[in-house]
């Protein structure tokens, strides 16, 4: 069964302690919706700093979340200087301690991690498409450097977009954009 | 089987005539060798400029060719702002236009390409390993980001070190270090 490909480049989650300490009394300022109902991207932009050098321009996700989490990608983490775990959203243990600096304040903590490869679904995708209890899949990609990929976690939201998210890596290794269409096996 | 991994970051072949162009009089300066013999790593740097930005301190691998080739992953593709194709190195046919800087002048030509990805092996290696008249592998690996990349070249040259060549992409959608072992399947 196909799935469509959503890009992931580096971003981030914030609280809305960490939001008020990174842009003052503000609110994140919504620039486009993304496919994921209710997630949007801000207009806002950070700059990530590792102990080698740093990212500008970061794009926050909102809305707030109750943590505040750096995505990156492992390409980011050499940049960077750190060695970020591969973990599910919203779990940060062991996650590499990085800066985020916005025009009002900057914010020091262990929030970096690699995101699990995933796919967003709900109950009625699951459904459909026969994977209830089913927690992770591998997913086949055609084109000039093609192959499977495993470690694909069923992640389940409401209302959600049926899509797989992959990393920039993920993307660029198998010359995948946003769009493309994956088939899971 | 397994195959140990050497992960290519962006690098330059050159000829005697591009080299002279770059860098004067001067002989290519061998910085260490590489696990393929006669191949070395050189201390001269360039910058490769593209449409959009460019990439700084390019190592050159040495000894010349008889063609120049810039060898870039996906993720520089779109730094640079270029869009190159997959291609097994010297074959030049589409390579993407962009422009080598180095101390003595520069150069504008089409040369950059996506190297396939590829496996060293020598007669003896196919023997060995039972791949003769095999043109193309699959190869699985292993760990929290796992899966199976298709397209991998099998490139027979004299006195191979069996090695599969993978580009930063690869290496760190599948979270590969050099020398990690992976399996031809």
């Amino acid at each position: 069964m196909k799935v469509k490909v959503g890009i992931s480049n580096h971003h981030l989650h914030l609280t809305d302690e960490d939001y008020k300490i990174l842009f003052g009394e503000h609110k994140l300022t919504k620039r486009n919706d993304l496919n994921q109902p209710g997630q949007f991207a801000c207009q806002e932009r950070v700059t990530i700093i590792g102990p080698k050098s740093s990212i500008e321009n970061v794009i926050i996700v909102g809305p707030t979340r109750n943590y505040t989490q750096v995505e990156v990608s492992k390409t980011d983490c050499y940049k960077l200087g750190i060695d970020a775990p591969v973990r599910d959203s919203g779990d940060l243990e062991g996650a590499s301690v990085v800066t985020i600096i916005g025009p009002n304040g900057k914010i020091e903590k262990p929030c970096a991690i690699i995101a699990n490869r995933h796919i967003h679904v709900d109950k009625t995708i699951l459904n459909e498409k026969k994977l209830v209890g089913v927690k992770e899949v591998s997913v086949k990609i055609n084109g000039l450097k093609s192959g499977i990929i495993n470690n694909v976690h069923l992640k389940e939201t409401e209302n959600a977009y049926f899509e797989i998210h992959l990393d920039t890596d993920d993307a660029n290794a198998f010359l995948l954009q946003n769009g493309d269409e994956v088939e899971i096996i």
